[in-house]
């Protein structure tokens, strides 16, 4: 059965790495001891072994160890025997770059629909869409697809952002972004504020944190769900 | 000898569509009687016919007629015939899959080296550079590849943007964004604020309007670029 927690960010304003989360990461990880991290998306380009070690240091707190994908021989072997599996935020292209690149992208799908538990944060979460054409990062490396794992039936936009009011900026608003992206795509798509995150247990899929989120579904007005079990398609 | 002007936005906050860029258009395009409109970006999904028609609308205040590419029956052929081009702004992904769709990225590489004059705003000016990877855009479709125009020696970051003071906001500024290409790419960003715009003729780049614009280079510190003649390599 499907198991996965999806965040739009690992961190809210004024706390501390996945801080916000701990309490729901405990009890989801309860049985897990080791889990894998996946450093892809290598936020501020960072590297794989500094990004590893804040994602162990937060984990350490409910005593699970954490190792690095880049630290297995063979990334794919290391994803098919993964207790558990989470893949941090950053780039969004070079996390599916690398996914691509190092051939994990069908194994990691296999095992997430095989029952491994999953945490995604922002690009994390971003990929457990049917794409990756919801994200808000600057394509900085050219992927070999944007194609990403459909653990979920619609895509996500993480850190999802309301327009600002009299914003003088004549950039476009994240959801005249996403309003263009229906122009050309049918995939619904949930705007995730920060703070809050989708729990999937089998085909069940909630919306957790304190806020609602946004969907938006081609040619129809978007809406705001509240709090609990979705129904998406 | 190349002639080009390369804008930020077409549209200045409380101002008309070009409306701030006209006085500089009317003795740039003095010329030219027809001008060439590509609308492949589609801001907000809009036709090409609509957009064809706003940006007619504005050219006719300088007695400049405007026919956009989707009216020829050979884009190719239209960019090659052109008196003037100009590519508006809207989705960079978009444009760039268009015109490599249309097969159209080499010829007009080709008349802009020549110095058939050229107006780009936004996604327009994006396509500019050595690749589109510095675009603020939605990657809503999968062009077959970031490469564009080469028409200067670096890169565009349209709509620049600085840091929001206090914003509890926990996804990149743009800076960071940036600055994660560079830990990627060697290719110079130009961060071009709205209001400013870029003028080319030949080899000589000036900064115009009244703003600075923000130069960022692979592991070297950003620096606010003056007005008048820029040296970027």
């Amino acid at each position: 059965m499907k198991k996965l927690i999806i965040a739009s960010t690992s961190t809210i304003h004024g706390s501390g790495y996945l801080e916000y989360l701990m309490p729901t990461l405990a009890v989801f990880f309860a049985d897990v001891k080791n889990l894998l991290f996946i450093p892809y998306a290598r936020p501020s380009g960072i590297s794989y072994d500094d990004y590893t070690a804040i994602a162990k240091k937060a984990f350490a707190k409910i005593a699970i160890d954490v190792k690095g994908i880049h630290e297995f021989e063979n990334p794919k072997v290391a994803i098919q025997n993964a207790e558990a599996i989470f893949t941090g935020g950053g780039n969004t292209f070079e996390l599916v770059n690398q996914l691509y690149k190092n051939d994990v992208i069908t194994v990691l799908k296999e095992v997430l629909n095989n029952g491994i538990p999953y945490l995604g944060t922002s690009a994390g979460s971003n990929i457990c869409g049917i794409n990756m054409m919801n994200t808000n990062d600057m394509p900085i490396v050219y992927p070999p697809s944007f194609t990403t794992l459909s653990a979920i039936p619609f895509n996500i936009n993480a850190h999802y952002l309301d327009p600002i009011k009299d914003s003088k900026h004549m950039g476009e608003t994240r959801e005249t972004r996403i309003k263009e992206f229906h122009v050309f795509n049918k995939i619904a798509v949930l705007g995730l504020r920060e703070g809050s995150w989708l729990e999937v247990l089998g085909d069940t899929i909630s919306l957790k944190g304190n806020l609602t989120a946004r969907l938006f579904q081609k040619d129809i007005n978007a809406v705001e769900l509240e709090v609990g079990v979705l129904t998406i398609k």
